[in-house]
């Protein structure tokens, strides 16, 4: 999946790709972040002074790479919704890497994009706070910088994501989004697509597809379905409240999705941030959306969004085992969020 | 790797196995645990009143399955190092599980044992503060257990683990490990095993042993060795410092490890231990350790543990992808770690 390696030394600034020599899992370096170890072990304190992300400071970001705002000139207050590239990219166009010269050393460049996508310029309205038309235009966001990605030959897949809250970890106050191009397939997105493959190949279905016909019928973890969009608590949710909303037509490709189709997603992210809010009081989550791989034209999988809200921590089984412990069934978490039960 | 599925329906008690549909990962969902929704978004408090592993709460615990003591009876004070069954057992003797009669929806019994090892009757001391013969017999407990459950059929894989601090997810102040004896290969020993598998195909070698080799030449990432360990920063670091211990001795299985073995792990763990301590002021860490399946009597593995740090949050983009991102290079980690660099 990593086509070119180049040899190339680096001076420890550019983030790069580190093959395990063992698991064969790639691991990002990217040291722009760093701090020094007496800095590691401190509480997040958020930045004095401005926000970087607010009106009128535009200049403390790199330049804009897509905003929808009106005559207003680029980098000037106005917009709606704002792209900037990350100020300390994960995945860069000057990506470091290559091979270090010894066997077991295997790195490759991170190329790629990692751009900040601010939902409103609203410093205090989270996501589930938003009028659906605003989240509507940040799903276009999500759409337009898609495309712009994805017609760079470079890039294998992209992952938009959104972290809530500090156990989210959610590093700066004023709500964003991240979307990361980058030059692999990632595990987790390779697992699915390799089931989403076998599936089809054994049944010539679709396995998400089947998945909500099977969760109707069942019942007990669907939440709610509307305006050809499924929300549920998946079968083998990994953390408690984990849900998933899928398109309930089958459409591999995010980003085919029309403007009225933004609208209800807009929506359908509302209804769930409310329910979460509802019975967990505003919990931390992490959320992404799941999409076929930039160059492949299979059309086996099912784009979707995943939504893990962070309440237990991660700890030394789940990163020694890889396997996830989930301390409530997604039955219950579902009668929750439908308000079937309440605590 | 799951050998047997029966059909029984469970109360939503018992720890149970479900296989996502699309990835094909196996989940934990242990309930005993649960809380209901308004008690999971709050700060974990210490709880109050007694501990239950210190000297005269014997009976707040079900009874110990093994302890190192003098003549003092069973589930009484005078222990050194104690080992009892979990109470909220992940993996039980009465895991449920079975299909539950849809096709995409499967699960297994999540049959096994889950026991925490006491490390001391002392509350206050950490694993770091044990005096060396007392890390010793950690070990050897790690050990016994580990050949006990060993001998059960059913059994195919077991980690220890060892959560330090809050951010590593310990919920219990009293310093203890965690065994957890499992009916499958979890899939990150299953990314290893595989890796190394395929290294010995093609070189005749063990990967582990040429990565001693080559880190030895390298020197950028190795921190110390003595006594038939080795320990250093691993290439491709997960996290901000990791590292992990190596016997120099190609060893598949921890379980022979001989009395001599025994108490220079536990100096190298409490060598590195206080590393951190000295670098990054008694941070939050998990440790574990990996060794070949129980039924596997391939010897191309290579025991070792790996400890990492809880400097950073995992965030939306580890969870979305599988990949992790490090903010701290290895090298610098063990430039620290050694002493040469000083914050």
């Amino acid at each position: 999946l990593i086509v070119s390696v180049v040899i190339l030394h680096i001076g420890g600034l550019m983030p790069q790709l580190r093959r395990d020599p063992t698991s064969g899992k790639w691991v990002v370096i990217a040291t722009e972040r760093a701090k020094r170890p007496d800095q590691f072990n401190k509480e997040n304190v958020s930045v004095s002074g401005e926000c970087a992300f607010c009106y009128g400071n535009e200049g403390m970001t790199p330049p804009e790479t897509l905003a929808y705002r009106g005559e207003a000139e680029a980098d000037t207050p106005g917009w709606q919704v704002r792209v900037v590239p990350n100020k300390f990219p994960v995945f860069a166009p000057e990506g470091a890497g290559g091979e270090d010269g010894q066997g077991l050393f295997v790195s490759a460049p991170s190329y790629g994009g990692h751009e900040v996508i601010i939902h409103s310029p609203d410093h205090n309205r989270s996501f589930a706070q938003l009028e659906v038309e605003q989240v509507a235009l940040v799903i276009e966001a999500y759409r337009d910088r898609y495309l712009y990605w994805k017609a760079d030959p470079r890039i294998e897949f992209i992952e938009i994501i959104l972290n809530h809250g500090k156990n989210a970890g959610a590093s700066l106050e004023h709500p964003h989004s991240q979307l990361f191009a980058m030059p692999l397939v990632p595990p987790a997105a390779a697992d699915q697509l390799r089931g989403s493959a076998g599936y089809f190949a054994e049944t010539g279905r679709c396995v998400y597809c089947d998945t909500i016909k099977d969760e109707r019928s069942a019942g007990v973890r669907a939440i709610a379905e509307r305006d050809g969009l499924f929300l549920f608590a998946p079968y083998a949710s990994r953390l408690p409240f984990e849900t998933w909303i899928l398109p309930t037509e089958h459409q591999p490709f995010f980003e085919r999705i029309c403007d009225a189709e933004m609208r209800s997603l807009g929506s359908m992210l509302i209804d769930i941030l409310e329910r979460y809010d509802r019975v967990l009081g505003d919990p931390a989550f992490n959320l992404f959306l799941h999409t076929t791989p930039c160059k492949s034209e299979s059309t086996d999988y099912h784009w979707h969004i995943e939504i893990l809200p962070k309440l237990t921590a991660i700890a030394g089984f789940e990163l020694g085992t890889g396997m996830m412990i989930n301390i409530a069934t997604p039955e219950d978490a579902a009668a929750y969020l439908r308000g079937d039960r309440r605590s």
